[in-house]
This record gives structure tokens, C-alpha cells and sequence, in this order.
């Protein structure tokens, strides 16, 4: 069985995050799916979503390690193509992806304790983003 | 229902890349799953598949930070014992990971308008690489 | 057809890795998917799942580009708040992520020659770690 979903919100330019854990969860309850996968993805190429254990202190350490990788006011041949600006956005983008897939056991999302789900706004500008989750597996039956 | 279908093509050396979305779209297509997520996979661990604006700037740019990651002209222990040079490879490949999951909905991958799926070869020579693509999902019936 | 499984092992700290590429096999071939997907997480927030050439070159490489993007004896700001200082642990943990797919084709994970599955603790102790596979697809029927 499959069973899809969107979920939208607002996020700050940047580093712009939101733990989506309880929503995506939420779509799993609802699929009735209690084996299989949740497919989660950003749609767009200025967006990420991995894992983390979602307190402030990790955010601020994984903004930072973002950020030296391709820092937003390096120079970018984006940028001068496009006079957009958000080249470290793309680049930030395509390294850590934007979608993760999850096991799903008896109903649950296979994560740790401390481990969230976040997306994130790479984007140098407040977005609305979204994400859509495919649910797939077997249910109770 | 599954649907499996491979794809094959010839890339440069280092950072040789193709947009793979219209094949991939195509063996969505094929499949005819309407919702459900197409698992993307290079066969091997010297190339790497994401999504990235496929323009030049953009892709310039993620040549730029990887080569930053392990640059090409680094000292390798995997070169020391095996003399084949592509000791970067393996490392960019190992960072980016070969392979992406993408939702589909109504039939089409869940992707921005800017977002293309990307195939790189990271190796240090030409290399003939195969995408292997799994469809899962449900059709309309 | 939805089949999961678990495994579990102990890996020493800040790199431990172990090859798991046989015991996923092996669950995919209790499965008895020929056409779908294996979905692989390591659960928890301070641990890694990617695919490399398992050869002690290339691991050490791999090992000197992660600790390059997050040094363990750098300043984290999780350390601050948590003492536990494993600050490094979960950036790193958050950009290689904690889990792949894998398609799975005439019953066979489809891996190059010399590309192995591999699980790595990234915490600062030795940990028990757990990965959950699940395995999606269709049979010979």
C-alpha cells in the first residue's frame, strides 16, 4: 500500500529549520502502514532535510559546518550568471540532499530518542517550503 | 508494484555529470506508478548521484566544494596501497553517496522546477556508469 | 511485500565501521524480494550508513575528510550545553546521514564490485549500534 502527503511552512532565510518529525509521524499513522519506508523530500534545490538531535546547540554546530563548506559570502559562478545570490544555497543543497527515507517498524519511525527529522531553508530568503512524504509498506492485515 | 529499468552512458573523468531527470522521468512513466518514490542508484564508489539547478554556474560551484572536500591532488592512503590515483574519488563518493529516493505523486517525480537529478563521475579517468532505477508504488488502478 | 529485519554490533569510538554489506544480503535474500529495495538506517543521531570501497586506504581517507568537516577537538557549541562532548558526533552523523536505499534487482543489492555497505559509530565511546533494514518489492510469483 501508499499513501501520500504534503506538508507546507514558513522558515527564515539561511538555516531557516523545523523539526517535522511529529508531522511526518503523523502521516504514517494515518497510511495505517506498520512495515515499510517513509520517502521524505524538500521539493527544490535550495532545501535539505537530514537527522539530528533537534536542540540548539547541534543546530548552531551544523549551521557553522555549512556554512565553512560553502560560506554565503564566497564567491559563486551562480551568482554571476543569475545576480540571485543564493549560490551557496545550491551548493549547500546538492551536498546534503534534499529527502531521506525512514524504516518504519510496527507503526514507528525508526529514529533514535534524540534524533529528529529537520528541513531546513538554505535559501537566502524566507520561503515557503514543502514537503512531500510517500508512505509505503503493509499494513495490519 | 515494482518496476526496474537501467540506464547507461559515458561520463569524463572527475567531475564528468549528465541530467538523468528526463530518463528517470521516462521509466517513471513506464512504470506506471502514480504514486509511490523511484529509488536512483550509480553502481560502483567512485561516482554520486543528488539533485542540483543544472546550469553551469551551479555545477561549477559543487565542483569548487568538493574538491575542497578531498581535493584531487591530495596525499590518500587507498593511492599508497593500490597506485590507482583515485583515492579522491572514493572519498567524494563516500561523502555524497550514490544514490537519491524521490517521491512521486500523480505519476510525476517530486521535484522544483530548478531541481534536476544529477549522475557524477568522480573517478580520475573516463568511466561508462549505469544508474540502476527501482520504481515502487501503486498505479491507478 | 514488506520484510524487516535488525542487526546489531559493537563498534569502537569516534570511527568505528564494520561492513554489513553480507548481513543485508542475507535479509534480502530471506525476504524473497527479486525486484524492490532495501532501505537501511543506523537509529540514532551520532552514527553514519554510506557505501566505500571497504579497504583500509580508503576508510582512513574517509576518516581524515570527516574529521576535517567537524574535528573533534573543535568548539561545539552541544558541548557546551551537554557536556557529553559529542558535539562533533552529531554534525558529522547530520551531514553524511544515517541511512540509504539500496535497489535490489534479480534478487541481488546492486553494488559495484568493490562498493561495500558500511555503518559507522561517530560518537566519542564505544556504542552498540543497531541498523534497521527495511526490504520493499516483488517476489518471484
Amino acid at each position: 500500500m501508499t499513501f501520500t502527503g504534503r506538508i507546507s511552512f514558513e522558515l527564515p532565510a539561511e538555516f531557516g529549520h523545523r523539526d517535522v518529525t511529529p508531522e511526518v509521524a503523523a502521516l504514517v499513522e494515518d497510511s495505517g502502514v506498520r512495515s515499510g519506508l517513509a520517502c521524505v523530500q524538500l521539493v527544490g534545490s535550495t532545501g535539505a532535510v537530514t537527522t539530528i538531535e533537534y536542540e540548539s546547540g547541534a543546530l548552531a554546530d551544523l549551521r557553522r559546518a555549512v556554512e565553512q563548506l560553502a560560506p554565503a559570502d564566497g564567491h559563486y559562478e551562480h551568482n554571476e550568471r543569475w545576480h540571485d545570490g543564493n549560490g551557496f544555497s545550491h551548493v549547500r543543497s546538492a551536498l546534503l540532499k534534499t529527502g531521506i527515507s525512514i524504516p518504519i517498524l510496527d507503526g514507528e519511525l525508526q529514529l533514535g530518542t534524540w534524533q529528529q527529522v529537520i528541513a531546513i531553508n538554505m535559501d537566502n530568503r524566507d520561503r515557503r517550503r514543502e514537503l512531500v512524504v510517500v508512505v509505503v509498506g503493509d499494513g495490519d492485515g
